[in-house]
């Protein structure tokens, strides 16, 4: 049979050998290593490609293809939103990834995203915590006890020192789960019964919850001064999980605001509601936290640029090792114009 | 190590594969089955969601996704274009493609589609001949002898009752090559020294050259009546085949109007210029060919429906057959709330 040439073969990491990869390297490494990267590209902001994700939209759920290029390296992810899946065993959301040479056209990675993205939303909330937690934060309430819950509290600690954590879910088995999971971990994990319990003592807040309509997860009065925010389940049109009041009072840090003011907890607020974005903050072009009072919110919902950071992580980490497939993907004829003749040869 | 259920595997067609299926099915077969989806696909026309192609644009070349949806199966193809990489020893053009199901937003099928493409582009030429070409078309001119000619001329073998096929390509070594490759193919292979003497008795004038700027590979005085005219060439904004006087002579049959006036041969004509869309042709909502004087010409861009028809094929013939491999590419955990402890499982 025909032997493709290297050239025409693609690295593949499949979902095993992305698990086998995280405990090669640790989590807390691959976290800080992930933020890293992310942190890179948030400081080249302005040259990367912000094209809009292409949806396609059903009736019972969507698939987009999120695109980005920083003129070197282009990337998109493949990510479904099907939330009736669940009832019928399937996941909610699946995703898979795709890395080219934007100088020769040529794929350099195909990668399953589902645990990439878990991983990239931690390691970005993480890496935004750095910048705009209050000094020597060490206690985080979690609420919202689901998939993401254990990526979040480890990212906390590998990158901000974090050393507890305090979990809370309208669903007691779901806070169960997180706290079992996280119990070699060395964090300190606090399982509370009521949200109130969940943010006594805690710098960092993080919600996310599946609440699919404008929710409040966390009302006007619970949130006292100086914390920060890091709101991760408001991700989608009509979802949402803070009090307008709370936005009100706190100052608001964004991806990429045209896709926050659609997706995000600023959603709820009037279209010129002010925002700072992050890639601003982190090349110290717009301040981040300014004193002990002010309470800082980052209004998550996810972009493209982290993804991409997360393929090229990928990309550079699996070199040299046997964390991939090579998948014959690319038809590579010796010559061009006879692409025929190379499947004519194969019959023999 | 931690087994992925089925759900999670997603079949991926090599090039490999692709070659061994084509001979497992015969190119004929494969030929005539493809023309069957695409023609299926053009008659549900307007069902289809018809967003334009997301291009990213470099220096050097394009990277292009190309969505589409008939509200059952989703299709992308991604392809990109780098007419500078053969002197580089690398492809101008490499694709791939991936079919998913709308309903659970699960990838059904990933797949090489360098080789499709090349399958699909010559199935379509040949359905469509079947519609416009004169009654009793035997002989076709092939004007450009690159990497689409033997395939058209295969695919018009199959569908239209092609017997006798005329080459001609600027450079003598081409056509050599493709009079070699079609020397077994049952047709009769007539190597020309000019395009005037290709187009000799021919019925069906394909041209399909490799010029880049806007080139008159027909001039209008060499183009008879009553012939039908396959221009797969002019396919990119600035690249033309075909004198404008032979479109004016012409009623011109175009897949999807709003690329076609970008990317066809009518970019040199009026943004009024009439056209028929061919579905229409197809249903019987509108004419095709109407008499033996007529020239009829299909100036051919080609559209993403196209490649979602050649996904559905392939997705469906490879049922109960060895050539794929089960990629394991979508994380399903047990639990969809607890993807960590999946993660955390694999360690064992």
């Amino acid at each position: 049979m025909t032997q493709p040439s290297d050239k025409a073969l693609v690295p593949f990491v499949s979902v095993d050998n992305m698990m086998r990869l995280i405990h090669h390297v640790g989590i807390d490494t691959v976290m800080k290593d992930l933020a890293t990267y992310i942190e890179e590209d948030f400081k080249r902001w302005e040259l990367f490609d912000k094209t809009p994700r292409v949806a396609s939209h059903s009736d019972v759920g969507v698939i987009e293809l999120m695109p980005t290029s920083d003129g070197e390296a282009y990337g998109f992810k493949y990510v479904n939103g099907h939330p009736k899946n669940t009832s019928e065993g399937l996941q909610t959301v699946t995703a898979f990834g795709l890395l080219a040479d934007v100088y020769t056209g040529y794929p350099v990675l195909l990668t399953e995203m589902t645990i990439l993205t878990a991983l990239r939303t931690a390691a970005t909330s993480a890496m935004v915590a750095k910048h705009l937690a209050p000094k020597g934060a060490t206690t985080m309430a979690m609420i919202g006890n689901g998939a993401q819950s254990e990526f979040q509290s480890l990212a906390m600690q590998a990158i901000c020192g974090l050393k507890s954590v305090r979990l809370y879910d309208v669903d007691p088995a779901a806070t169960a789960k997180c706290a079992a999971n996280l119990k070699t971990s060395g964090l300190d994990v606090v399982a509370c019964k009521t949200p109130e319990e969940a943010i006594e003592g805690a710098q960092i807040l993080t919600t996310c919850t599946a609440d699919k309509q404008y929710a409040t997860i966390l009302t006007d009065n619970m949130v006292g001064s100086g914390v920060h925010i890091n709101a991760i389940g408001g991700d989608c049109p009509g979802k949402t999980e803070l009090a307008p009041g709370i936005l009100s009072r706190s100052d608001v840090f964004v991806e990429f605001p045209p896709q926050t003011r659609i997706e995000g907890e600023i959603q709820q607020m009037p279209e010129d509601f002010e925002v700072t974005e992050l890639w601003q903050v982190i090349l110290g072009q717009k301040p981040g936290r300014r004193d002990d009072k002010q309470i800082t919110l980052f209004d998550s919902v996810g972009f493209a640029i982290e993804d991409f950071s997360a393929l090229r992580y990928i990309r550079d980490r699996i070199k040299d090792t046997d964390f991939f497939l090579e998948l014959d993907m690319l038809a590579d004829p010796d010559d061009p114009r006879d692409l025929f003749g190379m499947v004519q040869r194969a019959k023999g």
